[in-house]
């Protein structure tokens, strides 16, 4: 057979492919969003049946076959560009899926689903021990897997290239203990200080109905193309891409706090925007989507932070959402809202952490799995372990597991690895919007202006249309023509909180 | 292999291709009510896929070869029950897809999907000569298939059995004979009468969340259940039975004229219990839905007429629908709203015809299929041959073909055959209402006090539950003890119309 009929039949494949995978995402944003009950049992079937075919077709002889011939470098140099992408991600997948004995897997994959039902009693018990031997048993399959895999270096290195591809150990290393060196002090320092914005302010009774009308203002004044997309409520907020052409946005609304839906809204629609704006010539090829977790957490946490929690963003939104509170913000002068909506003090929890915190949350979550994968920790130890950081960094320590090592889903699903790219995200927004400032230098005044088209169409063109075109890191040194640098969200937090709690 | 092997082998593939379905029906759903435009040319593509699978899976060796285990005697007699059905239908299925040379049929889709949107213009522009080539092009093609598919008697046959297994043009002569033998005269009676129900009072402005809320309320009344569904608005009203825990119902709302949301609503809650009535064993196996168009047709009609239009069912909801309607029915009498929305009058346009007529616009349609299928009429002379049986049948002659032979897109789809399900179902209905009333002597009297449980249960156990274990003439005949018979629908009409217009 001649390249082309190999290529066209290949992308015929892919195209099958990512059809069951967007069949499958509508069947997951309809079951978060108001699918009936009674037809959820049925309708996780069918998700199963088409999920076990795409592992399947990606895992198939015939797959294998279009991977060798494909990859052979005289024939590869002849591929257009976004075939021979294509084929690069397919050839990982396949190596991934098909290394692991399908009996191993099969096993864990219900060890894991058994694993977070058991998670949500351990957490309501405040009984990690309840736990403990899932934990134990995820921990050692994926040690197994590290090994069928392969590793060069830090045997962690190989789980974090899962999520964000290139990103070691090493790297983590640095970027995190440069983070650390300077936000723990400054945590301190703002714990230590006397002033003390008063957030009160933000609790009241907000309605549902005009949450809701303002985060579709929201929406729209961010540039988010709804005639690519929806707002649907739903019970843990998500954006999902079905396709580049239908993208859609969920969030929650808490009468009582109204930052849960307007933040929310704002952070996920950052998401939304990632995968509304990739080139549609990818759609099909299994390049459409988000490079990694952590570009599109980057994505974001640049419009909740950067801009959802600036100052001119809100001089020209305050009104308004006055207007939508029924003008419970009255007596309150915008400057007292925007202290309120960035106190900075240590807490517990990781989804209640303000901006400043988060990443330290995060730190130790990423401490304690780099030492359980390189046996310097065992999972019986963990408790301890994560009081002990709490401590350590944040100066609070945990009352109890439930407050402490419990709180999150993330390990009893079997997902290490995960958690750093939530902060990579937060690292690689800041150096971008380092960059971006100096090609829209008058970013504030856009902001007041409501003039965000600008801001949008940087991100698409720098970073959103390639989807999985680039990897994480090449986008970040395209862009910012530098690597990963820390600097950026370093002197970012210390200039907003040094002002915001007035501390030299 | 053993049968209990080949008998679980085949239901493992008759799952699959269920799962697919399940996907292409949600995904159906979504387009039809809210999906963003920009996703919807790549929606289509992912349900061309998933439908060409079921297509492939359908007519596949591995198929074949079931279907020729399955079936003989020895094996057959040894199934359970609902997998000799399932297989039966299944061949069916297989003959009637395989019989068809591939590139023909592919050719036909394509023709039809252009020529419904030929029809869309020829209709705007009542331009009759525009559709001609391509409905002789559909019907040659239909002449064509069903040689390959093979009749015995009348050529239609074999197209009505595609809709309605079993039905036979002997049988439909000999019933529309009679219906037209009764109707068209009473209809006459009736346009001549001096007496005239004042419909006026049904046209004001209704707002739309009130009409919203009213058929929320009315679905429930009607006992369909929220927790196997979701109400939502579209523009052309369907139910979908996506399973049957996920039965869906849409409708639309027109603030100038409620009717078309409520009688809308009430009919598709009609298919919708239907759906959700089916019994669960069915599922995955090709079984799970309606046992055909006339059938399912005689539920919605079931209830948006015997039940929708009764006037013991106003007597209960009418005070309601006044306040929902803030007010505009102060000081209409309920015998002045029950007149109102049951006005016969011959009118032009099908879907707008009125309880009394409307089974003449579809013996109209049926007599020209015939003429067609039987060589009898020419396409180029169906506007003549339509306008004269609308004379004769309804005494009222369409000014232009628009409102004439173009108003219906379902030739210019290919669907001949299909017109006659629409007055089965009628007939249908009233044959299990006279049943029904045998069993339920109280009826009138349950609407009064809203106790719809009782009447849904009846049509549960007799019909619904069933699925397509039973073929239409069967579930007539179980459930009447008689075979397809015209006179309940006449005589519930002329009791029902002469009551009404006061006639002798």
């Amino acid at each position: 057979m001649d390249i082309q009929t190999i290529e066209k039949d290949y992308l015929q494949l892919m195209k099958k492919i990512e059809s069951y995978n967007e069949a499958i995402s509508l069947m997951f944003w309809d079951m978060r969003t108001g699918a009936p009950k009674k037809g959820l049992e049925q309708r996780s079937e069918v998700i199963g049946m088409l999920s076990s075919d795409v592992f399947k077709l990606t895992t198939s002889e015939e797959m294998l076959e279009y991977i060798i011939q494909l990859t052979q470098p005289e024939i590869y140099n002849q591929l257009n560009e976004i075939t021979q992408k294509s084929i690069d991600e397919t050839k990982k997948n396949y190596e991934k899926n098909s290394k692991i004995p399908q009996e191993e897997y099969k096993e864990y994959v219900i060890l894991s689903s058994k694993s977070e039902a058991v998670w949500e009693e351990a957490k309501a018990n405040d009984d990690f021990f309840m736990l403990q031997p899932y934990l134990e048993k995820l921990v050692s399959f994926n040690k197994k897997f590290i090994e069928y895999w392969g590793y060069d270096g830090n045997k962690y290195d190989t789980l974090l290239d899962m999520y964000e591809p290139g990103m070691t150990v090493d790297k983590l290393d640095e970027v995190f203990n440069q983070l650390k060196e300077r936000i723990v002090p400054l945590v301190k320092q703002i714990q230590e200080s006397n002033y003390n914005p008063d957030d009160s302010v933000l609790f009241f009774s907000f309605p549902k109905e005009n949450q809701h009308n303002f985060s579709l203002d929201i929406l729209k004044e961010l540039e988010y193309d709804f005639s690519a997309g929806r707002l649907d409520e739903t019970v843990h907020p998500f954006a999902i891409g079905i396709n580049p052409g239908d993208v859609r946005v969920t969030t929650k609304y808490d009468e009582e706090d109204f930052r849960s839906a307007i933040f929310g809204t704002i952070h996920e629609c950052g998401h939304a925007l990632y995968e509304q704006n990739i080139s549609s010539d990818l759609i099909g090829t299994g390049l459409a989507s988000g490079t990694s977790m952590g570009i599109h957490e980057s994505q974001s946490l640049f419009y909740e932070n950067f801009v959802g929690r600036n100052y001119s963003f809100w001089k020209r939104h305050y009104n308004k959402l006055n207007e939508y509170a029924t003008g419970a913000f009255q007596n309150v002068s915008l400057d007292d809202f925007y202290g309120a909506i960035n106190v900075a003090k240590p807490s517990l929890i990781r989804i209640e952490a303000d901006e400043l915190t988060y990443a330290l949350h995060i730190i130790i979550r990423y401490e304690l799995e780099k030492a359980l994968f390189n046996d310097e920790l065992e999972v019986k130890d963990l408790p301890n372990a994560w009081n002990e950081k709490y401590e350590q960094y944040l100066n609070i320590t945990p009352p109890n597991n439930a407050k402490g090592v419990l709180q999150d889903v993330h390990w009893s699903g079997g997902s290490f690895g995960y958690f750093p790219s939530y902060a990579l995200g937060y690292m690689y927004a800041a150096q971008f919007f380092n960059t971006m400032k100096k090609d829209i230098p008058n970013f504030d005044q856009l902001l007041e202006n409501g003039e965000l088209k600008v801001i949008k169409q940087w991100l698409a063109d720098h970073i959103h249309q390639y989807g999985k075109m680039k990897k994480p890191l090449e986008i970040v040194k395209d862009v910012t023509g530098e690597e990963l640098n820390v600097q950026y969200l370093i002197d970012y937090l210390e200039n907003k909180y040094r002002t915001i709690y007035k501390l030299v």
